[in-house]
């Protein structure tokens, strides 16, 4: 019960914190680009009613503005009258105005500028396009708020835009298969945070997943029987599209192909047979080391399509054109990453063939397959998007590149000539807090004008070697939508507290609309400790996955671990969140108090520290128990011992002392000894407990280790 | 902290209350035919494995060997070495043995009986068929138990096989359009309670909610736009059956058939336009009674059929045609119910047609309704089945018969040589506990073996006024689960007790597989008490619905809630489930302590006493803010109030005294108006209360009024 309340109290304090930095209180994610808050407020009554204005018929607007009518009818509980918005509802005295000029599918670079006006009687909502009114109605969705017993817009203007025409996020369903339903609740997290791109790495070594009809044996043999018919993958394109988002098709070329030999080994580099599956045996690496890792990565001999063959152009020629029909998207993503050469320098066919053409390295094949599919992609009028690798300088000028690792990419696309999409620092994967991919430094604050249109925008990244339909959700909201407001507001909007404070109500948003971030975490601990739940709630809740690469490398030197479709993801550090809500309500206390010596933060802080420093006793049956929990264990213990000192730092904060020097050498080993891995997760709370220690707030720091 | 804890204890003592009772303590549901308990446990371990040995190729045995090792390798974090079993798996030294004597999809009348057995080294499932594969691997499933540090089966011989031949579960996706993958999670969850029928009502009033190609206009002017598309049938019906599980769809006529018309006036018995919606207008009527409601439903014009015209029957034949091939069943289910003739009576050609052909009455058109259906089912070769109204003693011996409502029916379609289901006594839509579905007096213990045959089973039903894609899962599970059992086990199978305790887990189960009846619950709870979740949870986790017509008889009197399909389902009584674990978990405590006068279920009491005696003031911000909160205030301060008359009650025990007849006339007022109804739900632990007052365990009500 404490807890629930603490945290109540802490948003206010936030909130006051927030305001005497003269930030707004909306909770507005992504930030507009444009705020002038009025006085006054819209109430939310049975009368509230929608009349809409456009020069044609407009059905993906008149559904997207019945779901935000039910949505503020479901959350304020008004039982509107209207019930059920028609095309032929365009009365002038409905209380939300909505006049879209222009009737449009979503596109990349439609305009989806709005405005939006709040005033104590009227709502008015005004755009050029479809795609503008769907962002702008998100908008007016997350201006409600509840206060003085009733729900309120407050009055506003708004004047809105994106600064970049692709937001998009990327979903792995290669390596775990991710089921419609899933992509479908991630789409409408994608809506309510003005996102554009869907795009799906279909296939990939562990699991080929879209149907084709022209080559059936892709997905019988190259998947486990899970992949996706035609028939849903229209549905889902449809979903997407009456939410304003496209979908872009990946399928991962010349390497990650392994699941495409497994029904047609004649397009590999070497002789079969396969199965889909990691592409060599990691776990012979006998010693997991950054060093041991990349030398295997650089010279096994990953499966990877022979470029050499006609025969391998006239089956692409196939497949793209059925898959071009499929996916209406003008843009085909064609991977082209991570393909080291090995298996082609092994094939003396292939060697030949570079020797009779001139073709001085594997990269420069590679750059040649990627100009001869570039013509198929040409003859079914997509464009082509590729990760960095796939660069050249030859390469043609309509060709997009992602940026996923090499940062230098991004200048020397841009510079000759290329569209560029940025993932770099936006992959999820890597377990970063939210505010790290916030802060991505490879989007710049400013480019030249020149360099500025070609620069369309960005992508979060979720791989899926350690996530899977149970804890997907969890993995990528709330965090993309730090992502998602990097690329849509202007660079000027930053400041981790206030991210984080409207980080948190989007969570709450995103779970009331049906996402299970939340829910299949509590789910996952209702599994572990059925009888121990709130308890151990109390320990993981301050936990987070170890950052970077550390989890994925220790899976794959585990052969229980090995096979990504099959192995469990079940350990604490596959289930907490990433960013941590409790860490931030005690952060924010501890700054509070730190700033104010106020005796509401002050006993906040206590009472958080009080019911960790208790909560270890509670969990002993539970280790007892369960494996799964007492990989933890250490943990628990030691946020016993750290909740110690924190308390004996408050006291002697409250007494006017300071620490010694010896006895802070001696506090800051036991709170290093703390911060250390324990089953692949850490404790999150440490730079707050030093803060009381040193009486001084610690600052996040800039990065952390990706390997 | 405390609650879980309880919560554990209590477990532990219901346990050892039902051991006393000779009850074993395994957490089967349905409970087998036969079980004996042998000495010893197998051990799950990561060396786990199947074979398979069946004489014809069964991909659907594999795959649910597959789903079932997955969820044994989840549960126990056993990292299987086995990783994925294919046919070819058929090893001799596998430690779980399956063997199937025939291949065969699901049917109604299939041989579903298995026989397990566990010892300390292997297990060995043995079946006639598939089906009856797919029961026994559930079986398995659920004897997985963890205790000292590992996860076992306990050693047992299983001999099983169900009473009923038709154990189904019907669900209403016309008044709130239920979305396929919400289906397929119940699909989930009938195999986990061996079901296997879902019944699938269509259309009606108020939504058509499947794709017609041939007569688009059904779906498209008969609905809000939310309806099935065929390949979403298609694939509904092979995740159905890869489960053990067939699809019957309902198309109900003559009556309850308004969408139809929306598109196709014509076929109508009075002239239109219609739109779907409800039959009539429900709240003209004044005042709420059951007179003035059946009144109405005796004399409303509801829309209906015109069964006079032959071009009726020429749609229906192209209709039915149409659906025989999308849905594979045998059966089609025609509704046929309470369609009361008031429309034909106002019709004078259709009076005429009476008179012409001597039809004396609309119970005897609808006979002529039915029979001509008949023809055009016997066309397609499928099998008619309707609610008991289409019943009449003229009735083709081969039509199935469904008692929803008057269980004379039963005795009359039984005698008259007609398969009967039951479903009166199962309306989940009721909000009855599970013991009354379960206590169900509709299904006969015993009938003469001439009869016996032709009582095929019964079927759940869950009607959506009520229940929407947000509470249904809460609606349905877990409680369905005792219907399951009704018709699996044996009748001798009884006991509430040992009911609850297994349905609580059974709950845990589905909520480990995805099942959202209490992720949803929680999550409705955090978007009415976002700041004051936990001492909000404590109300309502003892509030339940009120029970019968009485909260549809409240919506249909209110303007506001009158769509079906757009008024929000929000309140509390919307969100809480009909069975409060608390209630239970606190019932075990005050019968435990009555009879034994242990402190340890004394102190339960009193923890869960104090919990509730205070937990009032905790609500007083949120009752001050939400209207919705505000609903059950009332239900807060009562209590408050009854819990210091428990605490009072237990200190009188302690002491050896009872109340004089003065003090308890005044506490059992003050009981009997803490009953009272608020926000349609009411507090469900009055009788446990009363139990102390009274120092002797109520006995739960037989029956609850329906009106």
């Amino acid at each position: 019960m404490l807890t629930k309340r603490i945290l109540y109290i802490i948003c206010l304090l936030s909130g006051i914190i927030l305001r005497a930095q003269n930030r707004e209180e909306l909770n507005l994610l992504p930030a507009p680009q444009s705020v002038v808050i009025q006085d006054g407020l819209f109430h939310l009554t049975e009368n509230f009613s929608v009349g809409i204005h456009t020069s044609s018929p407009d059905p993906i607007l008149v559904q997207y503005v019945n779901r935000i009518y039910q949505s503020l009818n479901r959350r304020s509980g008004s039982y509107f009258k209207q019930q059920r918005i028609s095309a032929k509802d365009n009365s002038d005295t409905a209380t939300l105005q909505i006049t879209v000029i222009k009737t449009q599918l979503p596109v990349i670079g439609a305009d989806e500028s709005y405005s939006l006006s709040v005033t104590a009687n009227r709502v008015n909502l005004n755009t050029a396009t479809t795609s503008g009114a769907l962002r702008g109605l998100e908008t007016l969705l997350q201006l409600l708020v509840q206060k003085n017993d009733g729900f309120y817009f407050p009055a506003v203007i708004i004047h809105d835009e994106p600064r970049f025409a692709w937001r998009g996020l990327m979903i792995d369903v290669s390596r775990h298969f991710i089921p419609v339903d899933l992509l479908e609740r991630n789409i409408d997290a994608m809506a309510a945070v003005k996102m554009n791109v869907l795009h799906l790495h279909l296939s990939d070594n562990e699991g080929f997943r879209v149907e084709s009809k022209v080559f059936p044996q892709l997905q019988n043999k190259g998947s486990n029987g899970e992949y996706y018919t035609q028939a849903q993958i229209r549905e889902l394109i449809a979903y997407a599209e009456s939410r304003g988002i496209i979908v872009v098709p990946e399928f991962d070329m010349p390497g990650h192909s392994k699941s495409w030999f497994a029904g047609y080994p004649e397009l590999a580099s070497a002789s079969g047979p396969y199965e889909p599956g990691p592409p060599v045996n990691f776990h012979s690496v006998q010693q997991m080391s950054l060093g041991s890792i990349m030398q295997l990565v650089n010279t096994a001999p990953f499966p990877a399509m022979d470029p050499t063959k006609e025969s391998t152009y006239a089956f692409l020629d196939k497949f793209i054109a059925e898959m071009s029909v499929l996916f209406p998207s003008p843009y085909i993503h064609i991977g082209a990453d991570e393909n080291n050469g090995v298996v082609w320098k092994n094939n003396p066919a292939i060697v030949d063939f570079m020797k009779k053409h001139n073709i001085p390295s594997t990269h420069s094949l590679q750059a040649y397959f990627v100009s001869r599919v570039k013509k198929i992609l040409d003859k079914y009028h997509k464009q082509m998007i590729g990760w960095e690798e796939l660069f050249s300088k030859e390469i043609s000028k309509d060709v997009t590149v992602q940026v996923w690792q090499n940062g230098a990419y991004t200048k020397q696309a841009l510079d000759n000539g290329n569209p560029v999409l940025i993932s770099k620092g936006f992959y999820l994967d890597l377990f970063m807090p939210a505010y790290i991919h916030y802060n991505n430094p490879d989007i710049p604050a400013q480019l030249p004008d020149s360099l500025q249109t070609r620069l369309k925008g960005g992508e979060a990244a979720q791989w899926t070697e350690m996530a899977d339909r149970n804890n997907i959700e969890t993995r990528i909201w709330p965090r993309a939508a730090a992502v998602a407001e990097r690329l849509w507001s202007p660079a000027t909007v930053k400041g981790e507290d206030d991210l984080y404070r409207r980080l948190f109500k989007l969570s709450e948003q995103l779970d009331d609309i049906g996402l299970q971030h939340i829910a299949n975490y509590e789910r996952s601990l209702r599994r572990i400790a059925p009888d121990d739940y709130t308890s151990f709630k109390t320990l993981t809740d301050v936990l987070t996955p170890i950052k970077g690469y550390k989890k994925l490398f220790a899976a794959l030197m585990k052969p229980e671990t090995m096979s990504f479709q099959t192995s469990p993801l079940i350990q604490v550090s596959d289930i907490v969140p990433v960013d941590s809500k409790m860490k931030w309500a005690f952060r924010w206390a501890v700054a509070s108090y730190l700033k104010n010596k106020d005796s509401i933060s002050g006993n906040i802080i206590r009472n958080y520290l009080m019911s960790w420093k208790n909560n270890h006793e509670e969990l002993s049956g539970l280790f007892a128990k369960s494996s799964i929990a007492r990989n933890v264990e250490v943990h628990s213990n030691n946020l016993s011992a750290i909740a110690t000192i924190g308390l004996d730092a408050l006291n002697k904060i409250k007494e006017g002392k300071t620490y010694d020097s010896d006895h802070l050498t001696k506090t800051m080993d036991i709170l290093k000894t703390a911060g250390g891995t324990e089953g692949e997760t850490e404790l999150c709370i440490l730079p707050e407990i030093e803060s009381l220690v040193k009486q001084k707030i610690s600052p996040l720091p800039e990065t952390y280790p990706v390997f």
